[in-house]
């Protein structure tokens, strides 16, 4: 196939500058006008394969901080996200007061108690071994929510499914972790959590709806197998079950 | 940083098998136990964020079929995807009955008029001129449905927030669209549909919970800028007003 490629220095003098992807590589975020069309060839579609095969959900994580710069570097890769006619809705809520995270530990604690005591007597065995967060040791934690009442995007979209607005938060959030996963850093998505109490908690404005809340840091090992599979409680399906024809 | 890197073939042999990465990049799509901890340099770095600067709604499609195979690949990529307690909950409906297209072409009809109906008349002028949907011309559609009545993964992690089942499913849509992205493949996510309506239409399970319509196809063009930013609608806000901290 071809495509023109015309460089958006010449078309799109009025936009917002473009992200510098040399500079992103160089553990540096910088925005300037630059680029030209790439492709993407064998070796990269089969490390891109290689991401999604290694992207775990992490529990286990290593004390040390992340570095300087990089939460912000993450966050710019997450901001080139999809999102309902370009409302951008997703806000990250960086968690550094020891009190909120206490708070959001024991929310946890109390859901996951109620979760458990809603399993049958085996299954409930089972779910009792499993680490279900890294809310003790990530060093890093974000609340994620989704801007109910952004004009951004001038509601486009979003009219018949308001639900789209936390999809967008949701993929801003999968670009985030796969962005993680390229520098070795882990990401845990904790859902087992109430989110009225866990907006309280945050202090975030009333219609900022919660969508999740992630744990990063690097973790204690890097594996290809989620860690619900290796521990037993559940098996990957075959894509070929997911599709259906009309 | 160093993980320990052990082969998963003496670990977990009683896993699914692997994701072949080697195949996939050779347009087919194979599944061996065979892997070893990739490492992700600063060149693949660079070009995932291209890919994600290139990545667009698309709306304008050319008219050509995908090759054989090509959705079955997306779809085995996709089903890499995160979801809440490995429940695996999206389901893909491909849509080429020609009734039903245009059952579903007249829903965005109507839903669109709606949508244009309720805006002020400077922005409804504006918006009758965007192109919002490339269902007339897409030679590939997609319902996407989240399985809520799914007992995959048993339950875990969904408790408090049932919501994650579709938050799954809609990860599962955003691998795909990366994916296809990286093969020059557009996709346009249509959201100006009436969800029960479309369920209706496509004569799914009850318990499926409606998330996306996809249009997929070869684009007419390629461009790093959203096509409402450049039609004047919207414009990217900085990354840097999505993070607050508590």
């Amino acid at each position: 196939m071809r495509f023109s490629s015309v460089s958006p220095k010449g078309r799109h003098e009025h936009e917002n500058p473009i992200l510098r992807c040399d500079a992103m590589s160089q553990q540096k975020a910088d925005w300037i006008i630059d680029s030209k069309t790439p492709r993407f060839d064998a070796d990269f579609r089969k490390q891109l394969c290689e991401l999604l095969v290694w992207r775990r959900d992490v529990r286990r994580f290593r004390l040390e901080s992340l570095p300087e710069e990089t939460l912000d570097r993450l966050i710019k890769l997450a901001s080139l996200s999809p999102s309902v006619g370009l409302s951008q809705p997703v806000r990250f809520v960086l968690v550094e007061d020891p009190a909120r995270r206490r708070a959001v530990l024991q929310n946890f604690e109390e859901c996951n108690a109620d979760a458990l005591s809603a399993l049958s007597s085996d299954r409930a065995n089972h779910y009792a071994r499993l680490k279900l967060s890294g809310l003790r040791e990530a060093p890093c934690q974000l609340g994620v929510f989704a801007d109910r009442s952004t004009r951004q995007g001038y509601g486009l979209g979003r009219r018949t499914m308001p639900e789209t607005i936390e999809y967008s938060a949701v993929i801003a959030v999968h670009t985030l972790w796969l962005a993680a996963r390229v520098e070795e850093i882990g990401l845990g998505w904790v859902s087992i959590l109430d989110p009225k109490e866990i907006s309280v908690v945050l202090d975030v404005p009333e219609n900022w709806s919660f969508v999740a809340y992630l744990c990063l840091g690097y973790p204690q090992k890097v594996d290809d197998v989620p860690e619900l599979a290796r521990e037993g409680w559940e098996q990957r399906r075959q894509a070929e079950s997911l599709l259906v024809r009309r």
